[in-house]
């Protein structure tokens, strides 16, 4: 078997429209002929197909409000509750794991966003969450946001989503404003790897976080990545942390000796022998606060 | 004495450019006649002004790494080592609180990213990091880096750093890639009322993560904002928690009963008396998840 494909498929981009299931499946871009979720429960979805099948849908074009799959009968309509099984518990994993999913969206007259005809590859969204509600139908169906990914243009969400701020000094009404940060979690094919190496659990503390959709951790890296450190997406430069020791990394709440033991708080870090740990990237951590 | 006002200044829109120091200070963009970051260590940082002061600062326009102050002799040479104090914390403290901190370039033959004449706003940044570093001089410099926010146009952070992955089925050479995921952490100023009202201690572990710039944590809303939830930014819709205890509530590994007792995990949410907790929202993220 092949693997599975995540992300960009070679040669396929943006806005290129298949006549058919069969052509965008040969294509590799969405490989089930009939499913709308491509995915296992193991490897998260790799693939999604938009074609208006499900009446809570909601496109806005860069976020999609995705309905999972399960519970119709062979006219569409909806006689059953979904359950966080296949195709939904993909997509779940994809989200915890961070993994990018392709969309393709169908015909659809209904939709603004869908091409006129055949199905249309529109580029990587992130999983931004999932939960379950009671559809227009009365049983209880999967939801997912989606949100676009673009190495061109950055999320929209992120455009639309934050408020920025003004306070006018002696202004009776101000004006409603959110200030953000944000924590850009990357995950690499190798960070996933490391994450499976220690059982999602973290090397700092051991805890396992468990989600509906599988172990959440998250792959930290010592020496920063992106400018001006340019650390690498290495396993030696990787760590299987749980949210807060990566918080802490990042801030130097913490630094890691030679011997792995760990500066700042109490402890060891937790190393399995098959990880070597870059002692130059723990130095660089080190250097950055110490 | 007005209140620190971090954000956008009424009226003036990103572009505007002043003769002075003095100018600029009068619109209320920068208020410091001398000093290059305007804030406080309890506060944060609200403006930087960026003058090629620093032989080690680097600006590529949407991310810039401003070195702090201090430590320099009256000609600008560097003859100390610098302290994470006054400005250097104020910067430090934003980062840690989530504060967008408003950049203003002075003219600089040197950086192309200057104005030919005067001082020009250039819109909001948020400091994505700190640390320290042995400068050009042979001495001690703290490093922030900034990246650029925009309500119009997302962080060009994410568009730079962000590389999406393929792996070709069958090829031998596959592209490099990192598949990511976001969260995004906002934090309004009623975050920060209700992170102070608890201390910066978890609702849920008591936790209390001490950064060098202050404590650490999270403002995490029940009812999700954003679509399709469009949960309020209100007291009654925020918990004070560690990233672990966000994420989890988040990804419904836990929830919250009515007498703030937990589902899920072992546990009582703390509440202060002076903290109203919606019901109507714990029960809108019950029936998320359960």
């Amino acid at each position: 078997m092949s693997e599975r494909i995540f992300g960009e498929i070679n040669g396929i981009s943006i806005g290129t429209t298949f006549e058919s299931r069969k052509d965008a499946a040969a294509a590799g871009v969405h490989k089930p002929l009939q499913a709308g979720i491509s995915g296992s429960k193991d490897d998260g979805a790799d693939s999604i197909v938009i074609s208006g099948g499900y009446e809570d849908d909601s496109d806005s074009g860069d976020a999609i409000i995705y309905t999972g799959e399960g519970g119709q009968d062979e006219k569409g309509r909806q006689v059953e509750d979904q359950k966080l099984a296949r195709g939904n518990l993909a997509l779940a994993k994809s989200e915890i794991d961070g993994l990018p999913v392709r969309v393709i969206r169908g015909a659809d007259k209904k939709n603004p966003f869908a091409p006129e005809v055949g199905y249309r590859y529109d580029g990587l969204y992130a999983v931004d969450s999932h939960w379950h509600e009671i559809g227009k139908s009365g049983f209880l169906v999967y939801r997912f946001k989606l949100v676009k990914l673009d190495s061109e243009l950055p999320p929209n969400k992120l455009a639309k989503e934050i408020e920025l701020i003004s306070f006018p000094a002696g202004s009776d009404n101000p004006k409603r404003t959110i200030a953000m940060s944000q924590r850009i979690i990357r995950d690499s094919k190798l960070g996933k790897k490391i994450k499976k190496l220690y059982g999602y659990k973290c090397q700092v503390c051991s805890l396992e976080i468990n989600t509906n959709a599988g172990p959440y951790a998250e792959a930290a890296h010592i020496k920063p990545v992106g400018k001006p450190h340019n650390g690498p997406d290495r396993p030696e430069n990787l760590l299987c942390l749980c949210p807060n020791h990566h918080l802490m990394l990042d801030k130097g709440v913490y630094m890691i000796d030679d011997d792995l033991s760990l500066i700042g708080i109490e402890g060891k870090l937790t190393k399995h022998s098959d990880h070597d740990i870059s002692i130059d990237h723990i130095r660089y951590h080190r250097l950055m606060f110490n």
